[in-house]
């Protein structure tokens, strides 16, 4: 029997229409979808992609096995996500073994930071895999924003908020233009970081972009936590405003 | 009378497929496109948009002063294209002052090292505009090349290749991971930053990505020169492959 083929797809920032053709035609032309979610939401990727999954279109829930964030510092924590995607990807596995092609939704991007890659890593050398880019959530949010990043030889640094206080100031100093993901409880670390680089009167916010409840506003006047969607855009030194 | 709005549309890195919804329909909507290109050829973005651009719609064709490459180095080169942006904001503006939406095609994502930002730049605070992210080159290219980039808290670097040597053997050392835009004629030199900093062997090469004459190979393999349209990956340390 011939194996499925998996399809890593990804579905843009939030709003649907970020989509791209050939992720709405992969999606039309599978028999089984999958995706992360909690144990008690829908999950991100799927409300994006809802109005392209037929109701006859078979379903995998991958949800996460803490409903409460564990820190990444509780070794705990990496045991259990490796057990977790180790599960995921028989999941996958098993439906593919029988020859029917996934699509496995992936908020953003697969490829930058995206937990699709997980499976991705464990699947690819036993079945074919076809990687669909999706539009990133910097690109949705400084869209948005309407702030160009990078002329000219600008140097443009994707930082997660996650790393010490310190990388990020370094990190934050050196780049051209930057971008720092995953803000969430790093908030106040990344506050100081931006401060101490001279680099916050210059930052943008933005919060669940391009989505109906989107924010975006000078990253000096956010006040507050910041939920997890939330990332900060630093444009260019070159760039001409 | 209402003046238009100036949507800057992003159209990916090739495949017409890795348009998005909302640049189909922006460019479904409007009665004007204007798009970058050289004296002698239709523009890498027009051809990309091609199946939806009705017959009836305006074009505005934004041709190059140069056909062969003059040397960024050559002082008149930075004249010469300050001036040839500004003409070309001062003829979409005149589209706009007439009340008529224009749609800015861009190859890649617009906010990414994207000529249309030099427009933006002159036109944004005259005009109501909308930017339409694109899928970038990158995301273009790893997809295709099916290399993860970013896990956990890797660092990204976006470097143009236009650097200087010891500045991106720097940069490359530092990244966890990294892409090289803009190759060319800097083939040469970045191939030495990647063997200087012993990225070499993990480095993938790709020419025209997501295109019907895509190139993907390990870098160390790719010999000779480089078109425009190349770039170079190198994915995350904490890749797991
Ligand atoms: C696990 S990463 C996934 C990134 C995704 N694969 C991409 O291409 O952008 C999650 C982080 O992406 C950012 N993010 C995702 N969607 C967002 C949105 N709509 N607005 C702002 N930030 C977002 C946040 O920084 C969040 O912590
Ligand atoms: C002026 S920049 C424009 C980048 C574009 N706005 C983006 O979002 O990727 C041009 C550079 O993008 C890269 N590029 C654009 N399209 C590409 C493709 N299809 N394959 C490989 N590289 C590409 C090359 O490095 C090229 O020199």
């Amino acid at each position: 029997m011939v194996r499925g083929t998996l399809h890593v797809v990804g579905v843009g920032p939030g709003d649907p229409d970020l989509m791209t053709l050939r992720a709405v035609k992969t999606l039309q032309g599978v028999p089984v979808v999958a995706y992360f979610c909690r144990h008690d939401t829908q999950g991100h990727a799927r409300r994006i992609a809802q109005a392209h999954i037929a109701a006859t279109t078979q379903e995998i829930r991958l949800a996460y096995p803490f409903t409460t964030e564990i820190s990444v510092k509780d070794p705990s924590y990496h045991t259990d996500m490796h057990a977790f995607y180790d599960r995921c990807a028989e999941d996958l596995a098993a439906v593919l073994e029988e020859g029917r092609d996934v699509a496995l939704l992936c908020e953003g991007d697969p490829f930058l930071y995206g937990s699709a890659m997980y499976l991705f890593d464990r699947l690819h050398t036993r079945f074919e895999t076809q990687v669909v880019p999706g539009i990133s959530a910097m690109s949705g949010c400084w869209s948005q924003a309407a702030r160009p990043m990078t002329h000219g030889d600008d140097v443009l640094c994707v930082l997660p908020a996650t790393m010490p206080e310190e990388a990020l100031a370094h990190w934050l100093d050196k780049a051209d233009a930057a971008v720092v993901m995953k803000i969430g409880r790093n908030m106040p670390k990344l506050r100081k970081a931006l401060e101490q680089t001279g680099r916050l009167p210059d930052a943008v916010y933005v919060e669940r972009g391009t989505q109906p409840e989107a924010r975006c506003l000078p990253f000096a006047e956010q006040e507050g936590p910041a939920p997890y969607f939330s990332l900060a855009l630093v444009p260019g030194r070159k760039g001409v405003r």
